[in-house]
């Protein structure tokens, strides 16, 4: 049978509440009492029951993170970075997986503050507005990882999505590319993806080029999206010499079309992804690519909750990591 | 403020011992009754608390699934397979991500413990006898995912490995290799991937071709390995006709080092990968291999612990679930 509680105090020769106000730190201590404590604790093994504590405390040392989907590759190195840094506060994370799908969001927002968790890791493609009432009631610590609530009001993680996209369609006009074509998703959403649409226009029109609808084309995230997405645009132009992808499966479904209507990449098209998920450096052509510090946004995400939950100062509630152009072999050298 | 169990009895008219039974579902309740508790929780929108609930029942509602690295491409598949299921019978899981450190593995298991979970899904590369006793201790319920116990003791869902292994190489045989490399990790462990060494040797018998450890080659999982497989290999023969890799990145990385080499796949040499990773199909050319079913790996070992918590009868204690040759270009046709 494991020590309980009694055991430590008849040990150390304390009350239990002595016991009780060492494990909580709610209290003074005596420096010599406190010794007495953990070296009983220590001799008897003893663990405290957690959730007999959490109802005490009111904590419960586990946090959620709500994302899409972990089968997706863009969200392991995420979750990842999060849960390195949870396990080093000793915080464990529940994992949920939305698809996007509104009501399932709301749902698991529901139900994690039922399990008490101490803060929540958001992940969304935009907060719709019944979201924001709902964690303005339930009043869980949250913080936002890749898009950022319109207001800005909930802490988050982010890149610069605008300027990255800039950064990307300048890099391919850098690279000899002039008639640029976007392959994205919805451009009306107010979220990460969105930004990138207004950052290949602004980069377009900070060029002096000439935007050209029949060159965009949006659709899902998949490789399978990019595939079509380059056929669609090469069957209404042929003069193309470079794609903006703004994901990384797009650009690789679009290379592997052109493969199969012999146009070479990079000789005859440069291409550039988005994100740098982990088969970006595999895939042949390795791919040239925007890369998100994925695994680093998840830990600062972490990191922002844990102090959060705390009630410690952020220097910064809205962080924007950097954004870098990993050069490989799908734009010309 | 939220509705307590005392709005809810005084709503319905009856006493908070009864709300609980209802709640709890622990004794018989007259129907009449039961139905005004529902209808007074439906009208006030009371959600008992969770935590509150757990150290009465002892069930927490919550499972842990402790896996190597989400963000290593095998994974994430299986995770995302579990939590749907957890997610139907409205479970919560913990993710806990071990690098296969065994410190961290016993440290994971203690604290899932301690918050109660009420089980646990398990993928190690293969249970040290110290993690097995800690397991008989603690007395947590454990399917175990992609391998199993030496002794066969722990429930757990898996393929067939040794049996996929020969399968793979049948299948370069009948592709009309006969000198096959083998590139794969430590044969020594008692684990899925040692066996699958074992049906490398096993179908090379079976066809009366000769092994030459010279062309075989032990390291990591990552396409890195691969493509360093694949060179030491070359440089020690040069005749092989065929590449059994036992997972799909070393595969990519072997693939990536014969395209420097400018040998031809599958012109040159056939290659096949194992598991099926999302690249695979996307990657240049597209892989050949044998594929695990990873989200049914996910979803039934989640089913069958949610079953073993809840006391219900498993019709398999180890069930094998069925692997697949998933033919694509990276073997002649």
């Amino acid at each position: 049978m494991p020590a309980s509680i009694k055991d430590v105090a008849k040990e150390a020769g304390v009350s239990i509440a002595t016991v009780s106000r060492v494990l909580n730190d709610v209290d003074v201590v005596n420096e010599e009492t406190k010794k007495k404590v953990l070296e009983a604790i220590d001799k008897l093994g003893y663990r405290p029951n957690i959730v007999a504590r959490s109802l005490k405390t009111q904590k419960t040392k586990t946090v959620g993170i709500i994302i899409p989907d972990i089968s997706s590759p863009f969200y392991p190195e995420i979750v990842r970075g999060a849960e390195d840094v949870s396990n080093i506060y000793d915080y464990n994370m529940m994992l949920c997986n939305t698809d996007l799908d509104f009501e399932k969001e709301m749902e698991y927002l529901r139900v994690l503050k039922e399990k008490m968790v101490d803060g929540v890791l958001y992940m969304s493609s935009s907060l719709k507005s019944n979201i924001l009432e709902l964690i303005n009631k339930l009043q869980i610590p949250m913080v936002m990882v890749e898009t950022t609530s319109e207001e800005g009001n909930i802490p988050s993680v982010t890149i610069n999505n605008k300027q990255a996209a800039e950064d990307a369609v300048e890099y391919l006009i850098k690279k000899g590319s002039n008639n640029i074509a976007y392959i994205g998703t919805d451009k009306d959403e107010i979220n990460a993806r969105a930004l990138r649409y207004k950052g290949y226009r602004s980069a377009l029109k900070n060029n002096n080029l000439t935007f050209n609808e029949d060159i965009t084309c949006f659709g899902g995230l998949k490789a399978k999206d990019g595939y079509e997405g380059m056929k669609n645009i090469l069957e209404k132009t042929q003069n193309i010499d470079g794609v903006f992808c703004t994901g990384d499966e797009i650009a690789m479904g679009a290379i592997n079309f052109l493969r199969e209507k012999n146009i070479k990449v990079p000789e005859d098209i440069n291409v550039i992804g988005f994100d740098n998920i982990y088969s970006a450096a595999t895939f042949y052509p390795k791919l040239t690519t925007v890369a998100q510090p994925m695994y680093d946004m998840g830990s600062v995400g972490m990191r922002m909750l844990i102090k959060i939950i705390n009630k410690q100062d952020l220097e910064n509630q809205n962080y924007v990591l950097k954004h870098e152009i990993i050069e490989r072999d799908s734009c010309r050298k």
